[in-house]
C-alpha cells in the first residue's frame, strides 16, 4: 500500500471508525484473545462497546504468536474495512531473554552491546507478534527515591542520548519496513517524567524551560533523530499542564519545532487523568485537550471514543485533526507491512526457536557482566581465588528475582541464580539465606553465620526485591532493609573478608554496607544470565569495567546529588572560599558517595600526558585532545575513558562538568594507549537567556579521566568571529 | 531637603564620589568606628582605599548610638560634600529584646503582634543609630534541610504575604519620614532563595516562571505594596542567572513591571560572586552585570568602586544608570531625614532606656507564647498540675541558647531559661541536663534519670543548638541528635508521662521523639522571654494557640512535603484510584507528620454548620461563608480558623488547597461564635498558561477548619461573563 492508498482507505472510513482507530485496548477486550473478550475487574467498568472493539486501532500487552494471530484473524473477520490491529507491548530490556535493567545497561557505557540487546529483544518480540515496543525510556533521573530510575540509563543528557539512539537502532534496525526482526520503538515519557517531585511517582514536575531543554529534552530528541517511530506522553505536568494535554509541549515543540510526524500515544489512562490533574472538568474536555495537544492514541481510557464525535460535530475539534491522527496510525501500520501481512513476523514455530535463543542468552551474560560496577575492592579481595573456601549467603544467594520489576514475559524460573552459577565453578562453597529481603528468623541467620564462619571469604548477596523498585514503588528510605543490615553486621563480626553483591533498582544509601564490606559489586537486576555474569566477575573470568551512570548519594538527605551541577556563588573548597558561609551541609559532604562515571577494575589505569593540538578553537577548527592511559596492574582490563567540558563563564550558569564523549579501551598489563578526543564548537553550545542555542567565546576547561571526579584538565579558548554574547 | 536639592547635590558630585555612594562597607573600615579603620582578616585583602571609605554611601553591621554617632561625625568631617552615611543592620527578629525567630512568629498567625514586635525592634534599633534593617525575609520555604527556614514565616504564599506586610508596617510605621522610632525595611531575598536545591544554602534554584509567580513572588510583592523601601538580592540563580546579575528579574520585573523605585542592594558579596557562579569572567563584568540588572548598592565587595569608572568611560554603562542609582540612595537618606539630622534617632542616653524596655520584653513573652505549637497532648498531660513533682531535664532545661542564630546584638545572658522561669513558679521541680546537644556522658545521663525517677512528670527540653540552623547550617539528617534520642528513650523506660519541649530552627523528623512523648510542645527559638513564655504554656497560664506555618515531614525522604501541592493524575486515596499505581511511597505516607495549620489547644473546638450565602459568584458579587465554632472543652482558648479554596479545574493544575484568609477567635468554655469569610472573584485568580492572572468560571471548593487537613467543605461556582478560558 502507498500513502495514496491510505488516503483512500481513510476516505472510506466512517467518523466512528476513524475515532476507534485512536483507542488502544488491552488484549482481553478482543474476541480472539485467550479471554475471548470476556473482561473482568476495572476494565469491565469501561464504557467500551463491541463496536469500539471491532474498530479499535491497536492492542497493548498481548504477545505470543498464537494469541496475536488469533486476535488479528478474528479482528479482520469482523472489521468492515479489514484494517489490521497494531500490537504494542512493553519490551523494556528483553522479551523472553531478559537483559539487565536499563540503569544497569547505562553503567556498561557499551552502546554496541546495548544495541545488540535491543536487537535480540526485537527479534524475540517480533516473532511473538509484537509490532511496537514501549521503549526506550530515556527520562533523565536524579532522584533515587523514584522507583522508575531502574528504567532509565541515568543522570546524564549525553549518555542517555547515546543509549536512546542505540536502543532505537536496536529495536528498529536500519530499515523497519523491510526487517521482519525489527519492531517500532516508542520513546518515553515525554517529557521530564524523571523529575517527579520528592521522588514520588506521577508527582508534579516543575522546572524552567531552560533546564528542560538543556538537561531533560536531549535524549528524547536523540531518539527521534535516530528515527524512533513513536512517542509516549508522560504522566506528569510540564509547566503546570499535564504532558498529555500540553499543547505547547506536544503540538508546538514536539510536532512543529522538532517536526515529529509519528504516532503520539498517551501513557496508560493518562488522557482521562487530565480530570484528577484538574485541567479537565470531564471526559469530554479531557478528550478535547488531549487531541488538541496532539495525542493520537488514547491508551486504555474511553474519552476519545465517547466524546470525539460530539466534539467534532459541534466544531470544537476540526475533522482534519482527527484525520491526521488516523493517518499517522495507518501509516505506521503500512510501514510495518500490516496491510500486506497483518500477522507480520508472528510465527508459532519460529517463536519457540528464537525466544530465549542461546545467542541471546550469551549477549545477556556479556552485557550483564559489563553492567555490574565494582564499587569497592580493598586489599584486592576480588577476584576470588581458587583455593578459597567460600560462603555464599544472603537473600540473593539463591534468588531468581534477578529480572527486575518490568521484565514482561521473562520468566524468573529461567534466570540463573548466583548459587546455580557457583555450582558450575570448581570452587568449594557453603550457602545459606541468612534472612529474607525484609524479614528473617534467628534460625535463618544462625545457619548463615555458621556457614560463613567456616569460610575464608564471605559473599553476601543482598538487595531490594524487584517489587521494591519500578513503577509506583518509591522509597523514602533508600538504605537496604534493616534485617539485611543486621545480618551484614553479624557477618562482619566474624572478621573475615566480606564481598557484598548488591541486587537492586536504584542507587542506595550504603550506610551499614560500605563500612562492613571489603568489596562491593553493584549487580543491579542483571537479567536472565545474572548469576553467571556475576560469577564471571567474582571469579575473575571477566574483569569489571562498568561505571556508574547515576550517582550514589551518601544519604537520602543529599538528594538530588548529581555530577553536572552548577558551581553556586559560594562553592565549598574554592581557593578564596569563606570558612563558614559556603554551600555545604553540617553533617554530610556535597559529593555523593560514588560519583557519576565511577567504577573499579581488577587492574589499575593511570592517566598521563593530557595534550591539546592547540589551545585555540574557532567555528571551523578542531582541537585534538590526547591522553595516555596505561594499565599499571596485573590483569588485562577494559577502561571507559571519559571526556568532560566546562564553560567557565556563560550568559547563564553552566555545569561544573558535562560529559561530551567517552571511549572504551582494552589494555593488557603494562600496555599503554593514546586516547584521542576531538573538540568542536558545536559541543560548546547551550541555551542562552532567550533560549537560543549557541556557544560563547571565552575560556573552557576540558577534563579527561576515569570518572567525573578523578580527571586531568587543560584549558582552551573559543575565539569564533562575533562569538561574544 | 527636596528632590530638587538632591538633584543639585548630584550635580556637584564627581564620578568617583557617585560610584562610592554605591558601596557598602562594614563598620571597621571607618575611622570613627571602634576599630578606627584598622581592618583585619579577609576585609584587609579588599582593594578599598581611604578615598573609597570617605566617600562611601553606607555602612552595615554597626549599631549602638555612640559608635554610629562617632562614625557619622568623623565621616562628615572628611566627606567633601557632607553626605551622611546610611547605617544598615540585620535586625531580624528584635534588636536587644529578641522576639521568637520568624518561623515561630509565622506559627502565631498573629499579624498585630508580629507588627508590634517589629515596631519594638525598630524603636530599639533606631535609637541605637540604625536606619535600615535587612528584614523582613519573606522567602517561601518547603525544605527543612535548609538552615534559613527559621528566618522565614513558612510555606504559604498568603500567610507569608500577610506577615511581610505586618513586618514592613512595624519597622517603617505609617510614615517613615516623620517617625524617628521607625527604620526602613529591606525585603529579601529577591527572589526564591527559599527554594535552594537539596536544602543546601546558596545552591541553585530552578523553577518555572509560573511557579515563581504563583508561589514565590507574592510575599515580596506584598512587602513592596506595604511601602517597603528597599529590596535585597538573593544569592541563588533564577532561571539560570544569579539574581544579583539578573536583568530580567530585577530590571524588567521588579523595576519595570512592579514599578519599584527604591534602593536595591546586593546580599553580602553577591556582586563579586557572579564570578564563581560563572556568569562573569572578572570583577569588571560582574560590576557591569549587577548595575545593568539594577543593583544600586554593592555590599562588601569592590567591583563597583574598582570598575564602574572604566565601564562608564568606555560607554559600556550609561552615566544615567549610575546617576539613577545614586539618586535612589540619596533619596532614601533624604526620606530618613539624614540631611537635616545625620544622627537621626541615635541617642546614647535614650538607647539605655529603650533597648530591652520592659514593654518590649512583655511583647516578646506574649508573642513567644503564641508562637509555640502544641503538637501532641495525650491524656491531657498538659497543662501541668500544681501538686505534681516535676523533673526538668535535657540540654535546654537550663539553656539560654533561646535567641536563634541571627539575634544581632541580643544577648543570651539576658534570655530567660526554662529553669529560671520554673523557679518563678510555685511548683516543685528537680532539674538536670542529661546530655548536651550533640554529646554527653553516662554520668550526666544517670543524674537526669535519677531526677526523673523521683518525679511525677518529666519535662524533657530538647533541640538543636542555634548553630545548627541559620545561614549555611544545613542538615541532611533532620532528626534530633542521637544522644538526645537515646536520652529520651531512657527517660521513656521510667514509664512516666513525658512532656517534650523542642527548641529548634526547622521542622524536624520527630522519629524517636513522637513515640516516647505524651506531649510535645514546639517552642522554636522563642527569644529573650522564651523560658517564661514556655512556662506560661506548660503551667496553663496561657493556652496554646499556635499553628504550624510549615509542615513537619515524617522523614527527610519525604521532602519537599507541603499542603498546597497539586493532585497529580493518580492521587492516592481517590474514590476511583487504582490499588497499586498511585502516587505514594512504599514506606511512608504522602502526608506530613503534622500538616500546615496544625496545632492543639488545652481546650477543644468543634466546627459546624458551614453555610454559604449563595453558591454562585460573579465578578461583582460576594459569597459570605459562615461557620459555627464552639469551645467544647473546659478552658478558655484562642483558635485560628482557617479558610482555604480549591479550584477544581483550571487551565493549569491548581493546588489542592490554598489559604485565602484566617481569623483568630477567643472562646470561653461552651461558647460558640459564628465566623465569617467573604469570597470574592479576585481570590480565585491564578497565572494561566500565558502567565496572565485571572480567574476561570467553573466549580470551586471551599474549606474551613482548624488546620489544612481537618476541614469542612462546600462547593460554589464562578459564573462571571466571558469567564471561561
Amino acid at each position: 500500500m502507498t500513502t495514496a492508498s491510505i488516503q483512500q482507505l481513510l476516505s472510506k472510513m466512517t467518523l466512528q471508525e476513524k475515532i476507534a482507530q485512536l483507542i488502544q485496548l488491552a488484549g482481553p477486550f478482543f474476541k480472539g484473545s485467550n479471554q475471548q473478550g470476556e473482561i473482568t475487574g476495572p476494565m469491565a467498568e469501561m464504557p467500551i462497546t463491541d463496536e469500539h472493539v471491532l474498530n479499535a486501532g491497536s492492542v497493548l500487552g498481548v504477545s505470543g504468536a498464537a494469541e496475536v494471530i488469533s486476535i488479528q484473524k478474528k479482528h479482520l473477520e469482523e472489521n468492515r474495512l479489514g484494517i489490521p490491529l497494531l500490537f504494542m507491548a512493553d519490551i523494556i530490556h528483553g522479551y523472553k531473554t531478559i537483559f539487565p535493567v536499563p540503569l544497569a545497561i547505562g553503567c556498561s557505557w557499551d552502546l554496541e552491546l546495548a544495541q545488540k540487546s535491543a536487537e535480540a529483544a526485537a527479534r524475540e518480540a517480533a516473532v511473538s507478534g509484537v509490532h511496537v515496543t514501549f521503549a526506550p525510556m530515556v527520562d533523565l533521573v536524579r532522584d533515587p527515591r523514584w522507583g522508575r530510575v531502574m528504567e532509565s540509563t541515568g543522570e546524564d543528557p549525553y549518555l542517555n542520548s547515546c543509549f536512546a539512539q542505540a536502543f532505537v537502532k536496536g529495536f528498529q534496525s536500519t530499515d523497519l519496513s523491510n526487517n521482519p526482526d525489527a519492531v517500532a520503538a516508542c520513546v518515553k515519557h515525554f517529557a521530564a517524567y524523571g523529575a517527579v517531585e520528592a521522588g514520588r511517582d506521577y508527582n508534579t514536575v516543575d522546572m524552567s524551560e531552560r533546564q528542560l531543554r538543556e538537561s531533560y529534552l536531549p535524549a528524547y530528541k536523540a531518539a527521534l533523530d535516530a528515527g524512533c517511530e513513536m512517542v509516549m506522553t508522560a504522566f506528569n505536568t510540564v509547566d503546570g499542564i499535564p504532558a498529555t494535554g500540553n499543547k505547547e509541549l506536544m503540538r508546538s515543540l514536539l510536532r512543529e519545532e522538532w517536526g515529529f510526524d509519528g504516532v503520539l500515544i498517551s501513557d496508560w489512562g493518562a488522557v482521562k487523568e487530565l480530570i484528577p490533574h484538574g485541567v479537565a472538568e470531564d471526559e469530554k474536555e479531557a478528550a478535547k485537550k488531549a487531541l488538541l495537544a496532539g495525542v493520537d492514541i488514547e491508551m486504555m481510557t474511553e474519552c476519545y471514543v465517547q466524546h470525539l464525535e460530539e466534539l467534532i460535530e459541534e466544531g470544537s475539534i476540526k475533522l482534519e485533526l482527527l484525520d491526521e491522527a488516523v493517518l499517522r496510525i495507518l501509516a505506521l501500520k503500512e510501514k510495518l507491512g500490516l496491510f500486506d501481512n497483518p500477522y507480520r513476523s508472528a510465527d508459532v514455530e519460529k517463536e519457540k526457536e528464537i525466544t530465549g535463543h542461546p545467542d541471546h542468552r550469551r549477549t545477556a551474560r556479556e552485557i550483564a557482566a559489563k553492567s555490574c560496577v565494582l564499587l569497592k575492592n580493598e586489599n584486592q579481595v576480588l577476584p576470588l581465588k581458587k583455593e578459597q573456601q567460600l560462603a555464599l549467603v544472603g537473600p540473593f544467594a539463591d534468588s531468581q528475582d534477578l529480572l527486575g520489576p518490568w521484565a514482561g514475559v521473562g520468566d524468573q524460573k529461567e534466570a540463573v541464580s548466583l548459587k546455580e552459577a557457583f555450582e558450575h565453578t570448581s570452587s568449594s562453597f557453603l550457602t545459606a539465606k541468612g534472612c529474607g529481603i525484609q524479614d528473617g528468623t534467628l534460625e535463618q541467620m544462625n545457619e548463615a553465620i555458621n556457614a560463613a564462619s567456616q569460610a575464608d571469604v564471605i559473599i553476601a548477596a543482598l538487595g531490594e526485591s524487584s517489587s521494591m523498585s519500578g513503577e509506583a514503588n518509591n522509597r523514602t528510605n533508600i538504605q537496604l532493609p534493616k534485617v539485611q543490615l543486621e545480618f551484614l553486621k553479624k557477618l562482619a563480626a566474624l572478621n573475615k573478608p566480606i564481598i557484598t553483591v548488591l541486587f537492586n533498582g536504584r542507587p542506595l544509601d550504603l550506610s551499614g554496607v560500605a563500612e562492613f564490606s571489603d568489596a562491593i559489586l553493584e549487580a543491579w537486576y542483571p537479567g536472565s544470565e545474572g548469576g553467571n555474569a556475576v560469577a564471571d566477575l567474582l571469579f575473575g573470568h571477566v574483569n569489571p569495567s562498568g561505571k556508574l551512570s547515576m550517582s550514589f548519594p551518601v544519604n537520602v538527605g543529599q538528594v538530588p546529588v548529581y555530577y553536572n551541577h552548577f558551581n553556586t556563588g559560594r562553592p565549598k573548597g574554592a581557593p578564596d572560599a569563606q570558612e563558614h558561609y559556603v554551600s555545604d551541609y553540617m553533617d554530610a559532604p556535597n559529593s555523593p558517595l560514588f560519583p557519576f562515571g565511577y567504577g573499579l577494575s581488577y587492574t589499575a589505569f593511570s592517566y598521563q600526558n593530557l595534550e591539546l593540538s592547540t589551545e585555540i578553537l574557532d567555528e571551523k577548527s578542531v582541537i585534538e585532545a590526547s591522553i595516555t592511559v596505561t594499565n599499571t596492574g596485573k590483569e588485562a582490563g577494559e577502561e571507559i575513558v571519559q571526556f568532560y567540558i566546562r564553560d567557565i563563564s556563560g550568559e547563564t550558569v553552566r555545569p561544573m562538568k558535562e560529559l561530551k564523549d567517552f571511549k572504551r579501551i582494552s589494555l593488557s598489563p603494562g600496555e599503554s594507549a593514546e586516547v584521542q578526543f576531538t573538540i568542536t564548537e558545536d559541543q560548546l553550545r547551550y541555551h542562552h537567556q532567550d533560549l537560543s542555542f549557541s556557544s560563547d567565546n571565552g575560556a573552557f576547561e576540558l577534563f579527561i579521566g576515569k570518572n567525573s571526579q578523578e580527571v586531568l584538565s587543560r584549558t582552551f579558548t573559543l575565539t569564533k568571529k562575533g562569538g561574544q554574547y
